[in-house]
C-alpha cells in the first residue's frame, strides 16, 4: 500500500510513545498518523502513548474526531493514551462547539502525562518557566 | 525575519526537551530545527536535549555537522544534549567517513537517554521488543 509519510516523529521511551502535534496536520497527514501511531503500539509492544498537542493553535472538528479514533484504537490494542498540553483557547472553542472530545485522557502538559504513565524525573522540576 | 517552519515537534518534559528527526531533513528544515531548538532552550530553560535518530537510515555530512553544531550550541547555552537511536549501518558508515561526531554524546536508545538526563521510569523496561 502506498502510503503517505509521516511528518511527525513517534518516539519510543520504555514502554511508552511519545510524539507531538504540529498546527499543520492536514486530513492526509492525520491519517498516516493514526496508521503509524497503531502500527508502532503493536511493533514495540507499547503501554502507553502520549501526545503533546502544546503547538496547535486551533483543532477543528476533524482533528478532535482524529484524537478520539486513536485514543480508542489505542485502547482496543491495551494502551493507555493521553493528550497532554492543550491550550486555554483550544479547550474554551472546543467546549462552545460541543466537541468535548469524550474518552480521551488529558493531562496539562507532556511532563504529567509522562508521570501518569510511569516515568518521573529525579530532578527538581522547573520552577517559573513558561 | 521569515523563517521556515519547523516540521519536528520539540516536547518538553519536566526541564528536558525531546525530539526526532526524520529522514527528510534538508538543509532549510536543519536550519530552522536548529533555531527553533536554541530558542525553546533559552525559553523553556532546558537542562537537557534528546535528539533521537532512530528514524534517520542517512546521515551526510550535512546532518553531521547540524548534529555537532546544535551540541556546541546546546552546551554553550548550559544545556547537555545527547543523541539516541542511531542504526548500526549510520555509525558504520560515519566512521568510514571519518565523520565521528565528536564532543556528541550518544546513548543507544531514546530511553537511555532519558536515564542520563534524570528521568526513569517506575515500570520494568520491555524485553525482547525491537
Amino acid at each position: 500500500m502506498d502510503r503517505p509519510a509521516v511528518a511527525v516523529p513517534i518516539l519510543r521511551l520504555g514502554d511508552v510513545l511519545v510524539t507531538g502535534l504540529l498546527d499543520d496536520l492536514d486530513d492526509r497527514s492525520a491519517v498516516a498518523f493514526s496508521l503509524e501511531l497503531t502500527e508502532r503500539i503493536a511493533d514495540d509492544r507499547a503501554r502507553g502513548v502520549l501526545i503533546d498537542i502544546s503547538r496547535l493553535e486551533i483543532i477543528d472538528s476533524f482533528a478532535a474526531r482524529t484524537l478520539m479514533e486513536v485514543t480508542a484504537m489505542a485502547r482496543l490494542m491495551g494502551a493507555r493514551l493521553i493528550v497532554a498540553g492543550m491550550r486555554p483557547a483550544v479547550a474554551v472553542t472546543l467546549v462552545e462547539l460541543g466537541l468535548e472530545l469524550t474518552g480521551i485522557e488529558t493531562a496539562v502538559h507532556a511532563e504529567q502525562a509522562m508521570t501518569m504513565l510511569g516515568w518521573r524525573s529525579s530532578q527538581q522540576p522547573l520552577k517559573g518557566a513558561l
